[in-house]
């Protein structure tokens, strides 16, 4: 059995941020019904990198979903929808806000015909709100919602971080709000609808950044590799050159990592003793840190800090981490067929359970890759199915 | 009647993964009961910044928890702890793997007084592998996962994220695990174990970095602010000095900004015709929009982008973030009361439930603030709590 097993999803999500949420449901096992609109498809089978004319970015987040086209602006289009929408316990969109109402196809239309549809809608800013109707992708809220202005170089203005983690952590919460409303469901037999913004998801990430400039005044800012409240707490340079990671986290960690380069007067040392006094020192501890980290290179240092139990780990690149033997023990890469470009590698799933493991299980649909099999289970006949594609409904 | 209602927990957890996780479980009704180390407490009571000596990390990610101490190490407080797990539906921790082995409370004790428990375990790199003994905290484990080697300035090595994503996506897909097995146990009354690794989870949201190097044999590097696959999806310099973020996610979009900035030309040239060409021809088209962007201030252009609905925006600093008018609308940003400081803020639930809204309800716990209540709960009398407390069990 499959957590999910049983959970049925329509999913009229695009891009990143809503087929990671639907991506999620899926492999813990919900059948998921990925709808696209006819010829053109989802944005993201036009991204980059490419495998045999198909979007490697659109494989990797669509796998475990069936594919259906459908033009929700023609009548028929609708009808069809609305019978999915029976069929359905949950819905998904990530479209600018006012787009399903403008289609008659909101919350508020659908729970008349499915009164305990649970309906979630992930948007750049959320249903509500002066910002409510701009749209939005990963960059723009990365910038707006303060990530960029505390990531980067020391001294630099901030970056952008490197994966669209503003997408991201709006899917992951919006599957939380999912399953919680799941199980409201199960109590009550009541369904509701789900407003994620990806704004407020990215207030939500910002951890001790807002605690840090409401309680000092003092605006957070890129520090490089170093951590704003725990010392030390960074990379440093190896005396081979490479970079080692090193996360000191508390003061009994500090007096056994002191004890292992044979500095033993530094754990009493008055500027060094805690972790707050360690931070206030920082300007005296990181030459020290300095000297220590580069007489040994980072394989070394890797041997002796592993073998003392001090956190530590080297700055993989990507052909490193899908290399990595925790990381194929822990079967996060896996080998799927794709129906058009054969073998295929996407990353596997991160949640393991003891009882009911998750599983990935077939490639991402070709565009309208189900149709036949949806429409005919729905009560269509080949006929209608062939008038529909002729119409462009399908 | 809030989401999770009814659902009881009982929390190990310490610093940053475990914490997050049930405070998103606390926020939307679960009972959690934070279990820390007599004296001591959760080492994130030493992490900056601090108000009036309690640790705004720490106020920040507790809210609506009960507090308890209890030293696990002694007969009576592993008594004391086997009582409350029979009164919780869920244990959480994230300790190194084989801690609770150590302590006779591993998964496989703890069934044994309560079999359907669901016990979620979140750990650097997981409860099996070659890695699986290893400590880690947030910055390890990014730099392993690859994250670092895709963050920075182009040209650079990487750089840290600057807020802990590490941790806080383990944390958001422990959450997952944990509300999918709540759900199995609905159908099944059976529990189990969860098993989450950081490490995976950096894994799963490498996004399009994987299928990159998988594809192309590229190794992905830090690209500043630009996007990877999507063109033009970067920031840029407006005439004031200011950046804009601007993200032209697909074709129709792109069509629409050459028209209103006036250079139709550029629809059909077929360099940029198709988002794919636009970036195979990025050294041709960064100075184009690099010359378009510098002919008008950030206000002008956030005026104008906006009012055409081309996603844009500002980089925002945090003090920018908290003041923000779509974030104080959504109430991402909390007033709370605490025992011992007063007046607080914290971040909202980025959660929106139309029928069971989530709610920040109560401060974080001073350590131990919930014993009398707890103990007594548990039918222990006032003579023995302070036995107890006289002897070092809480």
């Amino acid at each position: 059995m499959l957590p999910l097993e049983g959970i049925k999803v329509l999913d009229l999500t695009r891009v990143l941020t809503g087929p990671f949420c639907t991506m999620i449901l899926a492999d813990m096992g919900a059948e998921v019904i990925k709808v696209e609109i006819p010829g053109e498809g989802d944005e993201s089978r036009g991204y980059t990198p490419f495998l045999q004319d198909e979007s490697g970015y659109f494989m990797s987040i669509n796998r475990d979903k069936k594919g259906i086209t459908l033009n929700l602006k023609t009548e028929e289009g609708k009808e069809i929808f609305k019978k999915l929408v029976k069929w359905a316990d949950v819905i998904t969109e990530n479209y600018k806000p006012g787009t399903m109402k403008k289609l008659g196809l909101d919350y508020e239309a659908l729970k008349e015909i499915k009164p305990d549809i649970i309906y979630a809608a992930t948007s750049g800013f959320g249903q509500t709100g002066p910002y409510s109707d701009r749209p939005a992708y990963d960059a723009v809220v990365q910038g707006m919602g303060g990530i960029v202005s505390i990531t980067g170089p020391k001294g630099s203005k901030g970056v952008r971080v490197g994966s669209s983690i503003a997408d991201i952590t709006a899917a992951l919460y919006t599957v939380i709000g999912i399953l919680s409303a799941l199980h409201v469901k199960d109590k009550t037999g009541e369904g509701q609808f789900i407003d994620i913004s990806m704004l407020d998801c990215q207030v939500s990430i910002l951890e001790n950044a807002i605690a840090r400039y409401l309680y000092t005044g003092q605006v957070p800012k890129p520090q490089g590799n170093k951590h704003p409240s725990i010392c030390p707490f960074e990379s440093f340079e190896c005396s081979d050159g490479k970079e080692v990671m090193i996360a000191i986290g508390n003061d009994n960690l500090w007096a056994k990592f002191c004890r292992l380069v044979g500095r033993d007067e530094l754990i009493n040392d008055q500027r060094f003793a805690t972790n707050r006094v360690r931070l206030e020192n920082y300007e005296d501890l990181k030459p020290i840190m300095d000297d220590i980290m580069k007489q040994k290179s980072l394989d070394e240092w890797l041997k002796t800090l592993e073998k003392n139990a001090i956190p530590c780990g080297p700055i993989n690149t990507i052909d490193k981490v899908v290399k990595d033997p925790q990381v194929l023990y822990r079967e996060m890469l896996i080998e799927l067929e794709h129906p058009k470009v054969g073998k295929i590698t996407v990353p596997g799933v991160p949640i393991k359970f003891s009882k009911t493991p998750a599983k990935v299980r077939f490639a991402a649909p070709t565009l309208g890759q189900h149709n036949e099999e949806v429409f005919t289970s729905l009560g269509y006949t080949s006929e209608q199915i062939e008038e529909f594609k002729n119409k462009g409904v399908i």
